[in-house]
């Protein structure tokens, strides 16, 4: 917990919501100067233990603690560093601090595990910066290709690129960025929920089976710039009418499938007080518990753009559209195995009235790792489901809980 | 015609629509340096022409022409130079341009006028880049102060003011703004239309009445950053989807009152695509021919807005918003005197069957100068109705009309 406010302090604190020194979010967008520095902080913090440090060619670092059998693929278990430009002070970054830890815990008392363990910060989980959660993770289970994401552009400056950033901070490195060449034989972690469910149910630890399904899909809509004090409502082509319409159409689809729908990020051309809007450009998020789901609320969202295209509200000429319609993240479900191991270590821990069976709403890294590698992770609950805010908490007693829960876990499977 | 395209070829040519090379917009934001060298050139060609030349505290230039009687009051005409982001060859520029070409004609044809003719270069008629339309001419009529545009600040880096860029560029002049310490006898002000009312009914140019009542508010609306993956529809305080109700709720309304309502500039915090909407900024352009229309759309805009804010479609909490709801421009109503100098002057020109009484959609720096002196217009035909977009087109005929229909104006007037 000190090392959770030590880190936030020093890297990146950003939106103060209450008057105690700790009560900040954080603002450390993946692959900034920040990311930087605490990417140096964490490979100094995990060399003073022992660890001998990869850097892969995608900017994630396996920091490995040695074991007994050390010529044995590590146990792993890893999160993210990098946040939202309005994040809190716990999202991955408990994930990774737990890690490390687990590590400092073996090395004050001097347990060598049977096999190797390996701690992994992953590179640019949150897509905020550039637009591809789960970005370096996903490179590593082979769903995407280095090249793919290093041609990836900062939605801010629409400019600079994930490889140009990768050279600039010096974490373009040498390691394959590939779970044959760089292999675990495992993948835990432990994250906030970021959502309600623990906290109303008064549970203290999620054991997930598994994640939703959900996909970004990138929506560009054609109008017409005209002057708005000129052209009568029903002469007009605008983008941002239709985009309304969309927005308010895919709420609904997104509650008639019990899903999710979303539009968050959008931005106009010219975006000027007395020019139709001629663009909008917007990212649809979706997600689901079932691929099947998914793709139900998929069709229906294609159905409202293509109503709303048709203009009626304006000249009644349709306005063209663009859509780009990333395979998506299927539905995860998790290692029966290792979700055995942590449901035990969670009765362990808090008892069996405490623990709770449940999916992730969020994308983690562990839904890519659970592409190639048994997988699975553990919850604890969000003070009001906040997250993706500076505001996002978790009682401190709750983060030791799932602490000691995330050791228990990586102890018994390695000794299993 | 020449002087168009080799000014717009010179200082800001943009936005390529077709294989000519006239075939551009321009992007010439006020104040900026684009801004400068066309005000520098515009200063060196009136110089030639024998103009005493003064610039305002508010950027303003007023090019004087002598005349017979010196000491008399001038005759006004104007416009602006500086355009929208996306803009194209002719709004603002033709009568700037126009009012040139009278001044060149009279110098050409050794004609002294009777009395001085004053050409003006209005500063920041737009509003694109320091959201207050007819700003400068505003304070040269009194009913804006000087100090309330020299902090405007650039709306692309909320942070450079008026004052700064005037000073920057050279244009904080030592006139006072004052139509008092600074007189016209009246203005005369020749535009393209922006609309497609003149094409339609295949006239050759407007003899203009007055023009709408417009006013610009500046709404923020504030939900709940929350993730969009684990904040369930229900839970949302989706400030985005409140304004989309809105959105699609003003264009309803300017529709009942056969008025006009957009939505054009929008800005959403933090803008990522997995973080809900927790603030959306936007300005409403609300316009009618009539006070007690504008008024009427105002009442039905605001009841839009607090019904799109009980949040019906998420948890049903309240979203606070605030609204800046600056005095409107009231409706404008030229001067019957002038608008029968332009009436037969049209008539002269092209007949009485190729003119037409209408009045303007778009505000104009002759609504400001309306105000404190008598004050009328002339239109000439937008092809397609298209302004504030590079295609915007005036066929090189229409502008000629125009152009001798002000000479002839300016004559009639110095005469009368
Ligand atoms: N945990 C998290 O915020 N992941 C980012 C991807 C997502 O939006 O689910
Ligand atoms: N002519 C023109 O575009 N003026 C700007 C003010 C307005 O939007 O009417």
């Amino acid at each position: 917990i000190d090392t959770i406010h030590s880190t936030a302090d020093m890297f990146g604190a950003k939106g103060v919501w209450g008057p105690e020194p700790t009560q900040t979010g954080v603002c450390r967008l993946a692959l900034s100067d920040l990311d930087k520095q605490v990417k140096d902080w964490f490979i100094a913090e995990t060399e003073k233990l022992g660890c001998t440090i990869k850097v892969d060619e995608c900017g994630n670092i396996f920091a490995r603690y040695p074991g007994k059998y050390d010529d044995h693929a590590p146990t792993g278990m890893g999160s993210h560093l990098d946040t939202q430009p309005t994040g809190g002070r716990y999202d991955g970054i408990y994930g990774v601090l737990s890690g490390l830890q687990v590590l400092r815990t073996l090395k004050e008392n001097n347990i060598t595990p049977n096999f190797p363990i390996t701690l992994v910060d992953w590179c640019n989980e949150e897509g905020a910066r550039f637009a591809m959660s789960l970005m370096a993770s996903s490179v590593w289970a082979g769903v995407k290709t280095k090249e793919e994401i290093y041609a990836l552009k900062d939605v801010y400056d629409n400019e600079t690129t994930v490889l140009h950033e990768l050279k600039r901070i010096g974490y373009l490195g040498e390691t394959k960025c590939c779970h044959k060449a760089n292999p675990l034989k495992c993948h835990f972690e432990i994250h906030i929920e970021q959502g309600p469910i623990l906290e109303e149910l008064e549970k203290k630890i999620g054991v997930l089976t598994g994640a939703q399904a959900y996909n970004w899909l990138n929506i560009k809509v054609t109008g017409m710039s005209q002057h708005t004090g000129t052209t009568p409502m029903e002469f007009r082509r605008d983008a941002l009418l239709a985009t309304a319409k969309i927005i308010t159409g895919i709420n609904e689809v997104a509650k008639q499938h019990k899903g999710l729908a979303s539009i968050a990020k959008l931005s106009l051309l010219p975006d000027v007080v007395n020019v139709v809007p001629g663009e909008v450009d917007f990212v649809l998020d979706i997600r689901h518990e079932t691929d099947e789901g998914l793709a139900h609320i998929r069709k229906d969202c294609l159905a409202v753009i293509e109503e709303a295209s048709l203009n009626k509200a304006g000249n009644g000429t349709r306005l063209p559209y663009t859509i780009d319609d990333p395979y998506p993240y299927p539905a995860t479900h998790f290692d029966k195995t290792l979700v055995d191991v942590i449901d035990q270590s969670a009765a362990a821990v808090v008892g069996d009235d405490l623990k709770h069976k449940m999916y992730s709403g969020a994308g983690h890294d562990s839904c890519a790792t659970n592409l190639v590698v048994p997988t699975a992770m553990i919850f604890v609950p969000s003070r009001n489901g906040i997250s993706h805010n500076p505001e996002e908490h978790t009682e401190p007693e709750d983060l030791e809980l799932g602490f000691r829960v995330l050791l228990e876990s990586i102890l018994r499977y390695d000794a299993a």
